[in-house]
């Protein structure tokens, strides 16, 4: 696919991630008014509430668009999606009739702050990156053999959606417990191992009923769109935690989801499979669908008073071993009912070289190969006051799917009473 | 303390569940009426929001009570709980100069239908029973050594709140991934080994702010009420899907919670200290209160078609190693935010005896003790059409607060496609 042409400013050029193409959802407000939800253009947003008091879009009766999220929109289900983003197209695109109408709702990115583009019914995180996985087991068990599920099984755990955030929102390093290998007594303290998990977010429109499967392509259909997500991930209090039932404390103090929701709309034209099967799957994940996008993305560190970010890692969302439909079936697989608002992320995105790791568990070797910055600085965790940040996009012909930023500050830890 | 006495008929018996001593709040509707909240009390229901039509309690503008949750009532913090559950005394105390006014508005719970009582906003699981903990290391480790965390950490995991529901709802047995220890590969299909965990339920009222803990003691304020639990278990995928990340559709398919809400407040002389503690608890779990309560316990099976239940289990909600409020504190300890709604199992609650055990799992030691029911029928696990029930309640003098029952039925799995 080529470039869409746009009557708005800075929407087609190649280098914006957000050109007619791409129209991702999100939430703003400029000073004084209300988080509602907008679509970003170019350099601008589409005030989405104001075109509906307006009367210039009607998607559904008492209106849906002046809400701090767009959970409102995803359960009118996937035919008003499709409705909503022609109808947008149609208003937005380059010799529109409708450009005089709508040009006064367009607010510039510059004077917007963003907020959580949705409400998060429940959050889970799985382990879909193989190479993630093998350096894990490599680091951690002294073995890069996979789980023996996991070649079956997309593994996931529920994660915690109350500490979900938007791109921006500090990150304080959490206390925890953690146990030196060769002390006699755990010590409570902050994190020492601090990290980040590069991975997407998929986020499901389309409910399903309590007691109900769905299938691999029901699944697909049921995903409203996809944003950037760092799971943050105390290593050191995971490690003394997750025996026997999994990540806890080490994983619930943020997680940082970019702003604008990239529909899977936007996205089709990017489908990439899941790579050959190792062992077949079970009947109940067949698909006819590619279920994975190409997706560039990319990590990078800036500490505090640097005057420049150094690139961690590049990588890409078509590395993955299991589609976020695959998970989400297999999710719903015995019965589970999965809501409008479910974030699922796909696990830490790791291509083979070691350029493309998405932790700094796996950039660092566990804390054995320190790497330095291009400031100068060495790090093997983050440390207090560093920047973290993901970037990400599909490229086409001439124009790119962008994703915005995803990206966090890390504060000190809360000072516990001495 | 001893038996307060009320007006209503059937509440100033010592068997009553409901006397003027609990006051329990649930959600009800009867024939042609939508869900509302109401009170327990004896034979009958008081119906909240007819009350707040009527002008007779107000607690908030805008009024809170014909909701089908209680969470608004939640959101207004302790000081109106307390002063909700004076005035509800003051009205319904025997010699009450109220009683006219009241006694339109009390419905037969024979008439009502009971819905949730909340909105669950997240649900986490805990493992603090230490006795199950022993028993599970000896099924599936072939030790009964706890866990090198047990007696540190309030080891716990998040589960899936969209699978909370109400007792009575019928559970559908769960298809999943299942491998036999010699099989080349694992199968998909109706779990062989499905089974209950006798918990109690802690529902959080009031939240605490993102990034910020909570010590034990405000925990244990921050607690709104209990309610009985019970977190079905299929043990066979779990033992497939839980390495390394804990149980995730194992435990997605059903978590049943009794009807009404016992508060905090009509538990209070039942508390009960924590048992002495093996290992000192790091400071952070510090606390100066008795964070258990003196709840016995029962879980009884009746198969489909059986004239009679039996009971299969009794214990105490005292035999637990840690108490709701020091989870809670752990579980905020990072910086995880906790939010009105949040509903936190207690973990299997066993005793030391087998008598005592509170899951298939124990009774039947992994499948190897077959038992016989008072009806002849023999167990391991649950069969399509038995149904389980919990019972609970705390014991005065004279006086008793129940938690009424938590049950629920088991349905065929969903048919695979052949």
């Amino acid at each position: 696919m080529t470039l869409m042409k746009s009557w708005v400013t800075g929407a087609n050029s190649a280098e914006t991630p957000f050109p007619l193409n791409n129209l991702p959802y999100g939430v703003f407000s400029t000073e004084g008014t209300e988080p509602r939800c907008g679509v970003a253009i170019g350099d601008m947003i589409l005030d989405m509430a104001a075109l509906e008091t307006a009367g210039l879009i009607a998607l559904a009766a008492g209106g849906v668009f002046h809400a701090p999220c767009w959970n409102g929109v995803m359960e009118l289900g996937p035919d008003l999606w499709a409705r909503l983003r022609a109808r947008l197209t149609q208003m937005l695109a380059e010799g529109s009739e409708h450009r005089a109408a709508i040009a006064p709702y367009l607010v510039p990115q510059a004077e917007a702050t963003l907020h959580m583009p949705l409400r998060v019914s429940e959050y889970t995180d799985f382990y879909a990156g193989r190479q993630h996985a093998q350096n894990m087991g490599a680091m951690l068990r002294g073995s890069p053999d996979l789980p023996a599920n996991w070649l079956h099984i997309p593994v996931g755990y529920n994660g915690r959606a109350s500490s979900v955030v938007v791109s921006g929102t500090d990150i304080r390093r959490p206390n925890g417990q953690t146990k030196a290998p060769d002390a006699e007594m755990p010590d409570f303290g902050p994190c020492k191992r601090l990290d980040i998990e590069l991975e997407m977010g998929a986020i499901v429109g389309t409910p399903s009923a309590f007691g109900a499967p769905v299938t691999v392509d029901q699944a697909d259909a049921m995903i409203f769109g996809y944003v950037l997500l760092n799971d943050w991930s105390a290593r050191d209090i995971q490690s003394w935690e997750y025996q026997p039932l999994g990540p806890f404390q080490g994983k619930a103090f943020g997680t940082s989801i970019s702003p604008w929701i990239v529909t899977t709309a936007a996205l089709e034209p990017f489908r990439a499979p899941t790579p050959a099967r190792e062992r077949t799957l079970l009947p109940y994940l067949d698909s006819s669908i590619d279920g994975l996008f190409d997706i560039e993305l990319e990590v990078s560190m800036q500490p505090a008073g640097a005057d420049r970010a150094t690139t961690l890692s590049r990588t890409n969302y078509n590395r993955m071993y299991y589609s976020a439909a695959e998970q989400l079936c297999h999710h719903a697989s015995g019965g589970c009912g999965m809501n409008t608002g479910d974030l699922l992320g796909s696990g830490t995105i790791s291509g083979p070289d070691k350029s493309e790791y998405g932790s700094l568990m796996e950039l660092c070797w566990a804390g054995r190969e320190p790497f330095t910055l291009d400031t100068g600085e060495v790090r093997t965790f983050i440390e207090d006051g560093d920047t973290l940040t993901l970037r990400g996009r599909a490229v086409g012909d001439g124009y790119q799917i962008g994703f915005g930023t995803c990206t966090g500050t890390i504060l000190p830890a809360v000072k516990l009473p001495s």
